[in-house]
């Protein structure tokens, strides 16, 4: 039975972009923070859809990207276990333009459709504590919402941090309020405080970290922003809102966003606004701000390491070391961070954790595609991992999601050698189709028009071994396509 | 024109055992450190061979190893560019019992056929400087030792080393000196000192490092050995030598061995001895005694790093970092070490570099595979190098040296898929031979009696892609082998 029940015109709005930069090697440009899968199983993302996924409406989830990322969001997203059969709505802004502008045109979105759409906006790449205690408080925030509020979720502070923005608590508001769950209003917005500060903040209790989550009314949203003085932003939300989502990456609906003042939701409408109020929210949370966040993968050992994988250590202290699936060896170390992948191993001081983006942005010099994506690449048919490039060969895994087939398609300067390894293909060549069994094979000449199916309801897995003096992914031809590419 | 010239009587014995914990993940136990090729492109055991190659006397190259290093030195020769053609001798002692009995055993089996030899131990896992200097101490050393003396090489120290043995040298030995190169008697073998009588011992100029490099008669080894209370030693050595070499690890000859004394030939012999002399040697050395041996790999930046291979630094510090393939990236480390190979990754504090055999010690517990080879394994007919294990499959590369061809085998557990991706293979599948081409495949199905050559004299590489229930290497029935595995 689930925990929670619907709430009548709620709409979530999961904000889903991000450069990959800070959680590298794990994060990629093409597989962001929020695509990660290694804290409890599945992807930060995924977590988010599902904390929310049996509250909304009807068709009420929706996630909002870049056009960059819109085809990778569907394929990682398509790749995760837990939510299958959850309708989501996939939404790519015309360009990014920070938070007020998202937010405007997400709201002006919903209220096409739904006059009374409540949202909750939620960033997609955290950890947050799912289960009854965030359905609670989510009930309360919908609400206060529901009578026109700005409501934002502040999170009970665990220690003085001086990474986030904080909240000063109002009085209580306690229409709605639940099991000891109780809106306030807010009695003032502190931007990131030091030390001292934010020690005294820890020791009153009146103070929240402001979580980045708002729920509200989609008209509210729109509205705040106009009396706010961001009439811009609402109008251009609302032009763009009122085309097809899939015409939002257009010039001129790209240049018309970009043209808008590039502002978080928070200074341009929430600090500004009468009209707020804050839920104190008791809730796990993390904001897996940088690779350091790796120590809630697993527990910590007696020295303050943190292991996770196929490591073996000897004499480290205070280590992270997470490695995907290599073996990792780690002799004395201390204060460090190990992450290794199958295509790159980094190894940071754990007091620059925040600086990995240096990393990054070097290797985007030297032009490494290591940044861009793994070995792996999701596609909207399965995925492929290239095990080998050689001299004039490379060797892929290729695995077909069942009822999924790849465009037909040529090539100018390869052969391909296809050995089925699981399941059942059928292969198209030059007009002739075959089903080729597990520990069969089938040879693609250069210049023949072919296609892989997995036209059954299990797992296909083929070897491919492509024989050929370019083998670049460009050198395709296609011919006919599921997603029209 | 060679630099040097043949030295009448003259064997090198190459001394090539190894456990492969010091210089992991870069050694391994099937490859130890005198195998690893990254200083100067070939490997230590390599460069060691052709230091020697060009003054000893026909056939006078000597490897002696251990029986289960035997093959893989074999296979590991064979793969290295610039010794096809010299011919080596490879000799597997009984077990494994220190240098006096190995040395003994060196020295009477080259008594059997050259009563004169004079003969030069070499250990094959440090760095030498080769050319003419090396040639003329050698001739120098030769030269004395021919008189009857055990001539031993001292290095120049260049630092107070605590870690070696020092040799005090006594009044010159002006015979056979050589353009500045002049033989001393040995005043005394001092023990590894400490740190303050090392540096007193640097500066006098009298003291020499102990290079643990011998030159002498092999009659006087011998006779050294039985002067110096060693004749059961002598004995032992003299009746396995009488032997063929094949023969040296019988049960008996491993037992006889066996219940030598476990001691080094300087405590056996030199020390105690009084014909002994020594020969500085001014040349440029490494004994490559732990992973710190790799900031010889390459030049240290000016923050003091050495990095090498696929590597990109954010300030780091003191680091050394190598790199075979993978990318590793390192971001304010301070007195690290990261060696990243194919399967392993190892990451220590420089100071703990004496101590990766703690690792390995680790591994072993854990039964890890990484320690005793690493993902590509040498054959007598070329290598492989494994891709991936799947479920119930894996992928390898293959390459067959040009004339070499693999047993004649079947499999009980597992098919295989043959695509040659350079070169020509000839394929036989029970009874039949087929000419396969790049680009082109073979099936060979489970159960059927098959073999892969390279009848060619260009290389030959092929991606094998096995299917089955059961993939492991014991799954072989070989009905005709070159090797006589």
């Amino acid at each position: 039975m689930p925990i929670t029940q619907r709430i009548p015109h709620l709409h979530a709005v999961v904000l889903a972009g991000g450069s990959g930069t800070r959680f590298w090697p794990l994060s990629r440009e093409l597989a962001p923070k929020q695509f990660v899968s290694i804290f409890g199983g599945v992807s930060l993302i995924t977590q988010a859809v599902l904390r929310v996924s049996e509250m909304t409406a009807d068709g009420g989830i929706h996630v909002l990207t870049n056009e960059h990322l819109l085809d990778e969001l569907r394929n990682h997203l398509k790749s995760q276990r837990g939510i299958e059969g959850i309708a989501i709505d996939y939404l790519a802004e015309p360009t990014p333009r920070n938070t007020a502008a998202a937010i405007a045109l997400a709201a002006a979105y919903l209220l096409r459709t739904d006059p009374d759409a409540v949202m909750i906006v939620l960033p997609s790449d955290h950890l947050l504590e799912d289960g009854e205690r965030w359905a609670r408080t989510m009930r309360v925030a919908a609400g206060l919402a529901d009578e026109g509020l700005l409501v934002t979720l502040g999170l009970t502070p665990s220690y003085p941090e001086t990474g986030y923005g904080y909240i000063r608590m109002g009085a209580e508001l306690p229409e709605h309020a639940e099991d000891g769950v109780v809106g306030h209003e807010v009695a003032a917005f502190i931007e990131k405080p030091d030390r001292a500060t934010a020690e005294t903040f820890l020791a009153t209790g009146e103070y929240l970290w402001n979580s980045g989550m708002l729920v509200a009314r989609a008209d509210a949203v729109i509205g705040e922003l106009e009396a706010a003085g961001a009439g811009d932003i609402a109008r251009t939300a609302r032009e763009i809102a009122a085309r097809p989502s899939t015409s939002w990456t257009t010039d001129d609906a790209r240049a018309a966003f970009a043209a808008l003042p590039s502002i978080p939701f928070d200074k341009a409408a929430l600090e500004i606004s009468k009209h707020v109020a804050v839920v104190p929210a008791d809730l796990e949370w993390s904001d897996v701000g940088s690779l350091l966040a790796l120590q809630a993968v697993t527990k910590s050992d007696e020295r303050g390491n943190t292991l996770s994988g196929n490591v073996v250590d000897v004499d480290s202290r205070d280590t992270i070391v997470y490695s995907a699936d290599r073996l990792v060896a780690t002799l004395g170390l201390k204060d460090t961070i190990v992450v290794d992948t199958a295509d790159a191993t980094l190894v940071a001081s754990k007091d620059r954790a925040q600086d990995v983006r240096l990393i990054v942005d070097a290797l985007r010099v030297l032009g490494a595609r290591e940044i861009v994506e793994s070995r792996s690449s999701l596609r909207p048919w399965g995925s492929w991992t290239m095990l080998v490039k050689g001299e004039g060969f490379q060797v892929k895994t290729i695995d077909v999601l069942p009822g999924h087939r790849l465009s037909l398609q040529s090539h100018s300067h390869r052969s391909e050698h296809w050995i089925v390894v699981e399941g059942t293909a059928r292969v198209t060549i030059d007009n002739a189709a075959f089903d080729v069994s597990a520990n069969e094979s089938k040879y693609i000449p250069l210049g023949a028009v072919h296609r892989l199916e997995n036209p059954g309801i299990e797992p296909l897995r083929i070897v491919e071994v492509a024989v050929g003096d370019y083998l670049g992914e460009d050198d395709i031809v296609r011919y006919e396509d599921d997603w029209s590419r």
